[in-house]
């Protein structure tokens, strides 16, 4: 439930009168609150509309509220000259792992020539085996902010327990969450406290409803800079490492004001696919992409099967930017 | 196994000989052969090479073969002075089920006006209840073919049984299977020995190659002018009616010459996700559209959630014909 | 919708005047109709208990009627001498291909001797590919019936087409309807008008309530004889061919009162899963097995991966009815 | 690969040799080793079966090593007079959620009257939304503790972060991994460290590969008493909560050496089914279950739905007791 008050009413203190009644309320803008807990089939929206403080009463069904299209017509995110979720396409390239200056030196200078504002790249690594490449750690994130200084590049790079958050922050401009920890509540929670834009993947198995709850679990802690990034679901076919789900895109924006990126990288997991893929997600009306970007695809240590080169990077570049200028027409 | 024959070789000589050898063949081409039974770890590429006949042995490792991209580039079917996989899109719209004569005359003369060369009815419906609306029958088809007609439009309409392929080809261009018919042998194997083209839908679990080995028995039996359809398929996911799997298009792109169209009526089951995702669906590379238009959406017998009006109709063909030429740029 | 009629009611001409009233019912019992078309939220019920020949009156919420638990307790079949529903386990044993004369009796021995009452062998296979093996044919049949004669053994196999179903009837007792075409509505109304009890098997992507819709088919069609059979469904797991649901026991048995039997040789893929997963369908509640055998399963020329041989199916009768006896302890 | 020593060989210096060599090894006997990293297609089995140390080599391909099968034949954990992974079941009951007190004194008095070695709980709970109860903490921890000790019962709950670790470890005898952190590195590399036994639930898109990997980070960083929980896997159907899939137990005992036990509370999310599925479960050779109870289901903050009462929970326990002593006979 939402209630629009009434211009000159004190919002905390009519806060703390709903906190007596037995109900937790969040700010969603200067004249507006939303009740996320307490609300129950035996509160009746009549009892708010007659407190002499509220102008207006207005359901909220979704179990989601602060990330609800309900509280707000959308999230535009400002940062190193670039907006996300705004009318120009926000586009994150680079390697699956840092591996070299000189890997992430050229994929920024890449990103850079061919107009993508972000810069990506794994330091902490979420193997699904134990002796696989766990990444290069803090060493990696200093060799990407370094990279990403020189281009003038928004950094990303993935944070994998609430331990590294402030250290993590305090390198890189977005913070990413991997499919894999869509449901680490406890991390979740911990972003809430920090500045920085999160980066927050659907998990393989996550619904639409499940990611918009997790990125509640940021918003409600504090943090309302969530961009949601689809990245393919796990489902019967496996000719593709995932089924990319590009209804996520238009289904999300009918329910939610953050802006969604995909990755049709681990979406499809095949090189070939990327450039379709990018076009296709871009028509259904995503905010950017993040993509999986190497100077040598082949020899990436991570991820080689749906890594493409920077001549296909800047074709999907070029063939994307066709596309997205089509809808503004 | 694919075998091109020198010039001037006798094709059907040089079958009976390999039968003799326990091999089946079927003719792909002017000078090539494919070797579809009979091949196993113990027949050796090079003793075909040795053959007097052979110019070149090429592996064909798909369990599909006809089907296979290894054996031709693309195919084009031409029909009513219109084409399906070659430069050209290829929209199909109509309703969901047939339901009067003024119904089917208005989406003709919609799809005409707006240059869909396609028109859609069903007349036999396969609902998953027995106490739901079945369709016309054959009334409905005569309905279908006389709009069609009108307006030299491309007819189809499902054919469910084997018992049914005469009557319905009678009526009607091209003869539509279902998803929930993609596995129906019996009906696959009739539909080999008539000349219209076949719309094969992807059944709602069918992996890639289960629908490529469903072309390739429509093809097998004779009938080579077979064109996909992804619908979309069942996942975890419940907030849109099935997963539109836009994966299916490049990757079948990959592995088949046949023509792809893509349903995002059915795919994503809302009426408010058609738009993007057509237009997504030809970004990906789809060769055109099969898409649920009804005069009066809300009306519509069966499917009214997923299909469209009029005006939306307008919008969508002329976005997606604004990404088809980005693509052809 | 359930009506009960007062006693003396005249069915027959009640269904007259409801059908008068724009509704369709069919006959669930001596004084017991079902509405099946025409309920809607403009129909009320205490217009129909209001009714002069009407007793009471039960709503039905489920759209299967005739397969619903509401209508009656639990569907027994008895055929040869045999229970299927009731308090005796069926256990349908035998090859995935009747491959051969000497096969067939092999496995009608086998089952025999082991207490199985069921003797199951494929004539016509519903292969992915067009190339594999298809099965015997007609010829097939015989040896099916023959061997099951010589035991007094149900004989089962699959019939494809609606145009098959005579001719399979002449040979077997028990029809069999694959996963595959558990959506081919046409076969599905066929099969309603024979005599023979229908083996009617989960399709791969079918909910339960598709399942009962497709036996809901028949019955409505005049068949009340079917057997319901979980066989596995298409997940993201690739381990297993196929992940059995062994929750659809429990489940099925509070939707419906029609029999349940479970094929763990599908369901699993796995020859060595076969008999732990056997245990646990009759732990769940199943009323039998549907498994393959085989007198050499390596040999099997299809399925061979998930056919037992003599030893280990003696192995599973005597450990499934030690389970049985449990449960009616 | 497992490398077999010869007697007296000092395996740290062995160990050593094969560091110096490029190869990482883990002990895994007091006369085995398992190489698990370095070994790819340019490392020979016979270079090893040369050194003058080794007895013999074995390949170990999957790429789980410390959880295979080929190490060990079956982990049995002893803890409070209890056995887990032997011959005995072993059955953990309590809430979901820890309530008050009362509720878990009347949890532990009933585990123990009929026989559960168990006793559950959940502290910290993680939620899907974050408007939902979050558990009542460390104070619920030491309520769990205390009813556990009058009854000698093992108590197991649920840790969510690897900064909880030492808190959680200090009041509880195993500790949780819940399905949602399954994929949670940091927390399972931290909880390689502890000593308690880890029960390590399978997240619900997880393969089995996955979830033997999630063991393997635990296993490979020093704990080796980890117990793998089937509760269920995302599928198309919605009638269940999730898909129990018991085909997991007999799969992992082929391939681990580690106890299963299975869920089938949050397995079907339904009270009338955990009956037949925990028997089901047994049979299929599970070494016991976790089951959620309540003195008063319906009252029950969190579950409800699934949660059974103490006399569903007797006649659960003497049934799967007798399905267990088939399987011994």
């Amino acid at each position: 439930m939402m209630i629009e008050l009434k211009p000159h009413t004190d919002r905390f203190a009519f806060i703390e009168r709903l906190k007596w009644m037995g109900l937790e309320a969040l700010v969603v803008g200067e004249h507006r609150l939303i009740i996320v807990r307490g609300v129950d089939k035996n509160v009746h929206l009549e009892r708010f509309i007659a407190l002499p403080e509220v102008a207006a009463v207005l359901p909220v069904k979704e179990k989601f509220k602060l990330a609800s299209k309900a509280v707000k017509g959308q999230t535009i995110i400002q940062i190193k000259g670039k907006t996300i979720g705004g009318s120009e396409l926000f586009i994150i390239a680079g390697p699956c792992s840092i591996e070299s200056k000189e890997q992430m030196d050229f994929c920024a200078e890449l990103a850079h020539a061919q107009g993508a504002g972000g810069l990506r790249g794994g330091a902490f690594k979420p193997r699904t085996s134990p002796y696989e490449f766990q990444g290069m750690g803090e060493e990696g994130l200093k060799i990407l902010r370094d990279a990403g200084a020189k281009y003038n590049l928004v950094t990303v790079s993935e944070v994998m327990d609430a331990s590294q958050i402030d250290m993590v922050a305090s390198y890189v401009d977005i913070l990413q969450v991997g499919a894999r920890n869509m449901h680490n509540f406890s991390l979740l929670k911990e972003l809430g406290r920090v500045k920085n834009p999160i980066l927050l993947k659907r998990g393989f198995a996550a619904s639409y409803q499940d990611l918009l709850l997790a990125a509640e679990y940021i918003i409600s802690a504090g943090n309302p800079n969530v961009i949601l990034c689809e990245r393919g679901i796990r489902t019967f076919e496996t000719h593709t490492r995932n089924t990319l789900d590009l209804n996520a895109v238009p289904a999300l924006k009918e329910l939610t004001h953050l802006p969604i990126l995909v990755d049709p990288s681990h979406g499809t997991g095949r090189r070939s696919m990327v450039l379709p893929m990018a076009r296709a997600s871009i028509a259904a009306g995503a905010d950017g992409l993040a993509v999986e970007v190497h100077p040598n695809p082949d020899r990436a240590l991570t991820d080689a099967a749906q890594t493409i080169g920077p001549e296909a990077f800047a074709v999907m570049m070029r063939e994307v930017r066709k596309i997205h200028s089509c809808l503004e027409a």
